[in-house]
């Protein structure tokens, strides 16, 4: 069983050797450098550690593990785009449009979409692609509620834009390990859980969404009791499951 | 066989019953705008032409067609943004960022790749949805010299801007029509020529690219070429061609 930090260890180290489409040219420098904002890489260490958990070697789970961290990072550099978030900054460093101009900022997360799909489809099991695109699409749908909607439904928009990624973080590494559809839904409902448990906690961090809208106070209970559920549903599921327990630890600790 | 306006209106019909993802919520709408602006359907068009020639019913090659106009949409919906051409009309009609807002746009252009991808994944072939990625990543990379490169080599840029789904579009009616690797080079040759001659004889229309760098006439000879090319080819290929070999003359006559 590997650790935590080993499992991130080797996201980096998938992420430092991976091969782009050579006809994306010059686009391969702000792809990397998009990748390389050194960020928790929580949803593919999330995959490796279900992986192993069902049984797998992680190392069989990094394509999938990589196309969730590419998929995540396409959604990031398109939210900071002045015609979204406008956000300059991301982890300390220039953002990616501030580095390199808007339209190689919006080329560069096309390519990452499509870069982590490529991954996804590295497996003859075309139910990891599948499950990552629902899952992206489901993304997007949150992101075009969070721009537009007036009268925003918090736990649905969460339930979308962070949810829906979280929850195939934990899918593909069942589909890596072969789990079969019918075993799987202990493990889904964990997965589940991880999106509301990042979101509130990632609130009460910036002072916005669930604390801005309930209290810091009010936010953190809720974030506590989104990490008893993930642990409930990890202890009813019927495999060695300390490492995701480690995880969600590392995801609660943020604040509580 | 059927007719190419048959083939075309089996494309728009399709569009029409095009089921979107639920969870895109809002987004369905400007997705369902930038579809319906009434292009020439080209790329879909030829896919389902293609799948017939090799054999297959091209109701069957109707999701694989339908992937390639979305993908192409998204396209065009990315490049009309402020951040690449920022063009305010296209097709006579506001453009979709104009309708919509940029931000919108930008979440339109990428639902519309997520849902063609998974168009190309309906089917248990994994072939179709990798080749329209691969074909993707080359236009995405085609987009980033047209907006970057200073020195620009006219040809590799429209090999990958335009070339790379034309081929494909080509190479998916294949998949879908089972035609054995061995036996698709004739095919994919006649793929190959497709972007060239659709890119000049539009250069010739619009006075830009080649027009613009050879003269208007140099182009015209250089559009002459490469229908001549396509037409060879297509004589080359062991089967039934009418319709692709009309699709190329409408392709050619355009201008010529």
């Amino acid at each position: 069983m590997r650790e935590p930090d080993e499992l991130r260890a080797l996201v980096e180290q998938g992420l430092e050797d991976l091969v782009l489409t050579p006809e994306l040219g010059g686009l391969a420098e702000p792809v990397r450098y998009a990748l390389s904002g050194g960020g928790k890489r929580i949803r593919p260490t999330m995959c490796l550690a279900t992986a192993e958990a069902a049984g797998a070697d992680p190392v069989i789970a990094l394509p999938a593990a990589l196309a969730l961290e590419l998929v995540h990072t396409f959604s990031l550099v398109h939210d900071d785009l002045p015609a979204m978030d406008d956000d300059d900054e991301r982890r300390g460093r220039p953002s990616t449009h501030v580095a390199y101009g808007d339209g190689v900022a919006l080329l560069t997360g096309d390519a990452l979409l499509a870069e982590g799909l490529r991954l996804a489809l590295s497996y003859a099991d075309g139910s990891i692609a599948r499950e990552l695109l629902d899952a992206t699409l489901g993304m997007i749908g949150g992101q075009a509620l969070d721009i537009t909607g007036a009268d925003i439904d918090l736990a649905e928009l969460h339930r979308l834009k962070t949810g829906r990624l979280f929850a195939a973080s934990v899918g593909l590494g069942l589909h890596v390990a072969l789990v079969p559809e019918d075993a799987q839904a202990p493990w889904r409902a964990f997965g589940e859980e991880l999106g509301l448990l990042f979101q509130v906690v990632d609130d009460v961090l910036d002072g916005d969404g669930y604390a801005a809208r309930l209290g810091v106070d009010a936010a953190r209970v809720l974030a506590a009791d989104a990490a008893t559920r993930a642990r409930e549903r990890l202890a009813a599921i019927p495999a060695e499951t300390r490492v995701l327990h480690e995880l969600v630890d590392g995801l609660a600790d943020r604040t509580v």
